[in-house]
């Protein structure tokens, strides 16, 4: 067991200008302070930060009243408002797990409701020394913006992840649940970045998986479960939805059967006499060959809310994944369509689910492409708490052997204009309960971690959980604030470090799109494992995701013609994507078929954009290995070697796509291009 | 463990006209004649089959000598040749393990030469008998055509069976070589047809199969070579080129290092000597991974030649495979051609293999594609013995879920005239030795056998195995007469069975060609598992095989402007395939580029073939289920429903062939249907 500390390595900062501040710190209102409560773990954090980067010894005066400290003297004090006194504390509008950074004269001031807030206010200090960022007159208030910042782990109990390219797991070898140092350093690595509920296990649950919310592993779960609360977060699980039948010896698993409801009910409260403090279950039901309500004509909703029921008494949420779909389509069938599926499958049914009940909803309505419109459901449904799904895990964009930095996709899903209101309601004003109120709500993401030494596979990849992390915290953060504060984080400040790293992460995603499958219609790549260009891999086959490329154009008819999927939104959107002048051309196939002759709003025809861009990916590819090489001597060695190795297999990659892709449509479009570069026949 | 006998079930035949003959069966000029010899399995057969199928018990004189069997009185004689009075059976021209079966008076005389003649002259007799054939007057004098009529299993020790549809092997079971009682009634059936040669375990030979030939597993292997003894048979195993290294801790496997040299013959004696009757070695060299002597900057004549001069001594064999080729090709390379590979890596090695090599060529030079030129080694190697590989696991043709009865492909096989001296030559008279004057030369066949209760998965493609033996062993046989063999044999002599059922065979192989992959052209399978419709499936990927269809046209040029593979040929074969006009016009994709809207013979144009042929091709499936369905009360109900169960497996598949090639095809030309039949857009 070997790993890298990520973005919590705390490198020398020569020079800081504000040492004076950091070399004392006071504890004021703090209740519990022993190891084990969240603050011990923040104050522990900042000293050990502030050591390492600056080289001070914190002297921590923990008896600190407000009264006790000099006034006159540098320090910090880390002060829990007292809710007895909120008048003090109401001018700083502090909400939930918020903090104040604050210069006070000769104090800097973390003030939080919570110790939670507490610790979230110490990472972001540790945030701006690491990015050699003046504290001098700081004021810093911020409350996040998403009351659950989610990950979600598809680890397996053998120690696989589905969909991992990191390793295997390190919360589960041989069929037991393992918890050890490495368990620690993940918690204090997701936390520092907002992180406040994971789960742990595969979404698909399966044969000891079952059993995890037993007695047999109960009590692994709960020394876990400790772990992640001294870092605020809650330990969720992935259910079977079938648990009555499979491990409870049920005939059947029919919600609305008082023997099943009674068995959940149960199951659940030895889960809670064993960990208190467990956050609930994430659960995959009906969804490509996972047991669920249909088999007992029953909905959703019912399924969710006997879940919910049980779980209420504790305070714990079901959180119920929207992702349910035919994935036993006919290709030659024209009307079913993979896209339509999500919301045809719960529009019905909102307002439907119990309180305590979270709809998880990817954020497009296929999977996880490197671009597709938002999902439908995001501003249709109105009375029902949603969270919205992303993956950090890159299955589909280059399984973290490309790079591919994915915050600003999520930023476009996130600022997304539903019109549910007449005002307009983004994204992320529906999945923070902006926009109705809502309080289970937020985030959540599917983990690319395991372990490999540096947690990600691909060492540019941590941005992408630290970015998921900072972005569920506070949506309103840029991509490139973001992608800074983790370049500064884990490697350097340097302008030269963080201007080629940013340069890197902001080409990536966009070159990635431009060298693998166009505008908007996705897939294009091997079944199964997701990864390399194969344009017709899943053209005729039962998953729903066809391009329908022939002689004359491609792309899949959703208007009123088509499936009529594009009136799933609402106006104007739904009249936006349903005419191809107004369809946003980064969509244009995904809504539209279209000629290969097609001008778009360049002036180029859609086939010479198709070459184009595939010259371009592999070119910008070209760029970003050049702006690597450029820092070699200022990031350790390591890193280096790791990276370029990926380089050069995204590099290939990268190529392979380009040559397939243009191969496949010259030879159904017949065109040669404009430039007359290599394009094989 | 549960199978049935299959063609040698010895049903019921009422009112045989020739029952007088054999009440009574004399033993003439017969040495051994114990349990163990084959005259003593084949006169045990003898009597079972003729109580099975009359009712009669034959009364056994196994003193007999000619002068005291009373000519008078009917019976049968069994007569082995006195090599000592060699002019007494000079007239009947007896070579090899031929048999005479003659009637002389009131007797009927099988002679023979050899104890294995004897017991093909015993299963000729039976043949008749089920068959309702007189055997009044009868006078029928075979000779193997081929000297070796092999079988190569792919059996792997763990069980499994690489490209086996019939369930598990029966040679192996979790690491162990299994000798059981099938491991004697797979003998009787395949001596029964002439076979004379088995290797027991796939020619990837990995992990504990490298160990078959150590004591390890001798011990049991001398069990099943003594149970093949017994039918004539010879028992071979594939072996590990890397032997030295992997199991006899050498540094390399060099075949011209000495100390290789001494392992493999001190690894030999010990066979031999554990085994006397050992057949001999069939080798994968340097072929998709496997290691080979190309490491060592050796030929294949090196390779082979260290393993056959340290078998010679005790008259065993090494049969070393030419399916070698480059499989990490690039799709973007136009001139590398996976067609010409055996004849580019043989063809220079011409003579240089010892007496006891011999080199087996598969078919084609693909890999068992349903239709595809003959490999031109045969008829350009002359110095170099030669066996014809064919594939009876139907791996590229159905997987023994569709029928497809391949007699008339390896009938066309060997029929191919390989000019290969003035008067012509064809492969029959190559691989029998007839050309050149060999004698280790003859067929060899992947079986297609396993565990499965009626041993090939498929009932109808019992008639595969059957007919494959029975065509080693007499190449002039048409494959209406071993069909009907097999029915008769099988499940019954009357017309419409008989009738029917050929019917379905003879049609099969042209239906499944009909709604596969076009004129020649091949592949368009799934990837790795090799079953049902993916056109693209291999088109970019680096196996080398590849239909380069476009807009206009499909088909991969072979001709001197393209890869030049037409050219290895004899003439005027080279010229006939290279030129569009002469070139068969099923292999005119495989040799040429073709325009969708080039007129072919029948007038049609090449896009309305492909659409016509598939449409045909589904049409042919209904009516050979049709075909079946009438002969349902006149077969054994489990085999009408086992039948009917992979008919509709094969209809199914069939129609999703037609609608993906028609789709794909009419996607990339345009052009409609000229009968407006469905084609999905």
């Amino acid at each position: 067991m070997c790993y890298n500390k990520g973005w919590l390595n705390y490198h020398r900062i020569e020079h800081y200008p504000d040492v004076d501040l950091l070399s004392k710190l006071y504890l004021c209102g703090v209740k519990d302070y022993l190891p084990g409560d969240i603050t011990f773990t923040a104050v522990k954090e900042l000293v050990n930060a502030i050591n390492g980067m600056l080289n001070i010894d914190v002297e921590v005066d923990i008896q600190g009243q407000r009264e006790l400290i000099p006034s006159d003297k540098y320090g910090i004090i880390i002060e829990r408002c007292n809710p007895e006194k909120e008048e003090e504390f109401a001018e700083y509008k502090l909400v939930g797990d918020g903090f104040l950074l604050k210069q006070c004269g000769f104090h800097l001031l973390i003030l939080a409701r919570t110790e939670s807030g507490i610790m979230y206010g110490v990472f972001e200090l540790i945030r701006r020394i690491a990015s050699n960022q003046s504290i001098n007159q700081v004021e810093i208030l911020e409350n996040p913006k998403n009351p659950l910042r989610m990950l979600n782990h598809w680890d397996n109990m053998d120690g696989s992840i589905e969909r991992g390219y990191s390793g295997n797991s390190f919360f589960f070898e041989d069929k037991e649940v393992v918890v050890n140092d490495r368990t620690k350093d993940y918690a204090r690595l997701i936390a520092s970045v907002g992180i406040n509920g994971v789960v742990i296990n595969n979404v698909n649950v399966r044969a000891e998986a079952t059993e995890l919310i037993t007695d047999r592993y109960l009590g692994k779960l709960k020394e876990m479960a400790d772990i992640f609360a001294n870092y605020g977060i809650r330990l969720f699980v992935s259910a079977n939805f079938a648990a009555p039948m499979e491990i409870g010896g049920l005939s059947l698993a029919d919600p609305l059967d008082e023997g099943v409801a009674n068995w959940w009910k149960d199951c659940i409260r030895k889960v809670y006499e064993a960990i208190p403090g467990f956050g609930g279950f994430l659960i995959k039901a009906d969804s490509e060959g996972r047991p669920g309500p249909f088999t007992y004509n029953r909905t959703h909703a019912d399924g969710a809310n006997v879940l919910a029921r049980a779980l209420k008494p504790y305070g714990g949420l079901v959180v119920w994944r929207c992702f349910v779909y035919n994935c036993q389509q006919d290709w030659r069938d024209y009307k079913t369509d993979r896209a339509r599926a999500a919301y045809d499958n719960f529009i019905g049914l909102d307002g439907k689910f119990d309180e305590n009940v979270i709809l998880q909803i990817k954020n497009g309505p296929m999977d996880f492409q490197v671009r597709e419109p938002v999902s439908p459901l995001f501003g249709g449904l109105k009375n029902t708490n949603q969270m919205l799904e992303v993956q950090i895990a890159q299955e589909y964009t280059g399984q973290q052997r490309h790079v591919c930095y994915l915050i600003p996709m999520w930023k476009e899903v996130l600022d997304f204009n539903t019109y549910a209101k007449p005002e307009g309601a983004k994204i992320a004003d529906i999945v923070s309960g902006r926009t109705y109120g809502q309080v289970n709500c937020g985030m959540a993401a599917v983990a690319n971690t395991g372990n490999d030494y540096n947690w990600t596979g691909h060492d540019l990849a941590a941005a992408n959980l630290y970015g998921y992390g900072r972005l569920a915290w506070n949506t309103d953060m840029s991509s490139e604030a973001i992608a800074k504060e983790w370049i500064c984080m884990t490697y350097s400040y340097k302008d030269k470090v963080v201007n080629n790293l940013l340069q890197i992460l902001l080409k990536s995603w966009p070159a990635y799109e431009k060298y693998t499958s166009p505008l908007g219609i996705g897939w294009m790549v091997n079944p199964n494992n997701h990864y390399g260009p194969n344009v017709d891999g899943y053209e005729y086959d039962r998953w729903g995701t066809y391009h329908r490329a022939d002689r004359n154009g491609l792309g899949v008819d959703r208007t009123k013609e088509g499936t009529g999927y594009a009136q799933q939104y609402n106006e104007p959107n739904a009249s936006m994507y349903e005419n191809i002048e107004t369809c946003p051309e980064e969509l244009l196939l995904f809504f539209h078929y279209v000629r290969y002759d097609y001008k778009l709003k360049s002036g180029k025809t859609l086939i010479q954009h198709i070459y184009d861009t595939h010259f371009e990916g592999v070119s910008d590819v070209e760029d970003m290995i050049r702006s690597f090489e450029e820092i070699k001597s200022m990031i350790p060695e390591d890193v280096y070697q790791r990276v370029m190795e990926r380089f050069a297999m995204q590099l290939d990659s990268a190529k392979e796509w380009r040559d397939r892709i243009n191969t496949y449509f010259y030879r159904k479009s017949g065109v040669e291009d404009a430039y007359g570069r290599k394009i094989y026949k």
